[in-house]
């Protein structure tokens, strides 16, 4: 997807955020705006919007010289997500159709990272998601579900490529993962994530803490962005995207950088923003489970 | 007020919104924001938000070329409003407390500018207001609104300085102007507007059109700004600023432009954003009648 000029507000605010976040100074935050109106001729808007959120994170670290300015909000996800584990495991045994729980689970999960940039309460956000014990969250929103799709591919799939989100998603990630190795214990389940710090987007470490390493193998793209941009990616990384039989991609960020592949994706988020919202043609808040059919069938 | 720095992803969405409105081009769209960035380092934050507003929209203006680019949106404002005159009038009327009635409705009818700004529906919205026909408008919310003072007020002046906000909203302010001349036909009320075209804020054409010259003298106050910032006032203006024994202030620009005021002020405007929301401890989309008693007492 590409960046539309009413993402650009968005950096700013973005961008302001992630320098309180970073615990800058009132002084600091505006030399970061400064920084960024300064950059902001030279970005092209052919980019995707993860590859303008890289280069806003690199000024948010470079100016506030914080290497990791989520650290302590990620852990927080990691702990919070955890602590619901069980919680989650059982809303899944106890569905009608363990899958799609799963699924819709850990689509919902993504309301972490919205909890992060939109100071939501995630505690109490997880706590309805959990309340909704007898519902299908999909049958609330009209919106792109392709349900039937995703089953199927799994079926005929034995190298599943996973691009986590965020950390704390990781843990409804995992509970997705652990489902579908539940239905068949010989898929063979990647999980990537980011190399480098870049918001609250899940790093290697989290996704061990959060018990990932348990059902599937976890490796770094090797994009430093806030989403899988495939040029920042590792070769060994490229290699499996490509062969993959089914690449399972989370996320808003992984959305805007991956919706115009070439091989086929199956997108799981949130739509967060009125930009994406439009651009899939579904509501704010509204959960995707949107089939990419890319160049190839799958 | 001050500008916060979370007005600041809000200044380029206006420069967006305002290229789009003025009919530009995404080209065009994307020269708005390059030279805002450019612009920006050089704005001070100490300055009002209206008078980085001026700048904002004085860009708007020169790249697309559009001496009043909200022209046909004022002008359909005023229209709008001039249609609603009778039911407001009628709405007025039949109160237990008509004066109570009428400032609320002329505070209501900020929502035309909202409108303007948010793309809400302005006839849904103004359809909303009058079917509100028993109520009291502002029991709705808890916030600020100090009908008290600003009756007892007006009982005490004899002249009174009336400062516009909006096209459109202006019909909702010659609502309340004519109250004041019911209950006290001696009032001398002065309406003022802006100088020139920015945003949508009402001149002296938009203040005949809606037929606030048949109770009240119109005059511009000088200011090009989206708000009565005194230091761009005429001379004469200040004086009746200074000397006129009340001051009605209409819209959140004019208390953003005024809130440090040395004379005292009601302001009566609805808050807009999460900033001025924040600023006056109300929640957005509140309606604020509030007695800001500068150095003197009135």
């Amino acid at each position: 997807m590409r960046t539309y000029l009413d993402c650009i507000p968005c950096f700013f605010k973005q961008a302001l955020e992630a320098g309180k976040i970073a615990g800058a100074n009132k002084v600091t935050q505006k030399r970061i705006l400064d920084k960024l109106a300064k950059d902001f001729p030279k970005f092209s808007l052919s980019a995707s919007p993860p590859e303008i959120g890289r280069d806003i994170y690199a000024i948010v670290k470079k100016i506030t010289q914080k290497k990791d300015p989520f650290a302590q909000i990620k852990a927080k996800s990691n702990r919070l997500a955890l602590k619901i584990y069980k919680k989650l495991k059982n809303k899944v045994a106890h569905s009608s159709d363990r899958l799609l729980m799963a699924a819709e689970l850990a689509i919902a999960g993504n309301i972490i990272d919205y909890g992060v940039k939109n100071s939501l309460n995630v505690d109490t956000e997880l706590a309805k998601i959990l309340a909704q014990e007898n519902r299908s969250i999909k049958q609330e929103s009209k919106v792109t579900f392709d349900y039937t799709s995703f089953k199927r591919a799994l079926k005929r799939s034995s190298t599943i490529l996973y691009l986590g989100d965020n950390a704390g998603e990781t843990v409804f990630d995992r509970v997705l993962i652990e489902e579908i190795k539940r239905i068949d214990k010989s898929k063979n389940i990647t999980y990537a994530v980011k190399e480098v710090p870049v918001i609250n987007d899940a790093l290697i470490k989290d996704a061990i803490d959060c018990g990932i390493d348990r059902s599937a193998k976890i490796i770094s793209s090797g994009s430093d962005a806030p989403g899988t941009v495939l040029p920042l990616c590792k070769k060994s990384f490229l290699s499996l995207f490509n062969k993959a039989d089914m690449v399972i991609s989370k996320g808003q960020g992984n959305f805007e950088a991956l919706s115009g592949s070439k091989r086929p994706v199956f997108f799981l988020f949130m739509a967060k923003c009125p930009v994406v919202a439009q651009h899939v043609g579904c509501k704010v808040g509204d959960i995707i489970l949107s089939y990419h059919p890319g160049k190839r069938r799958i």
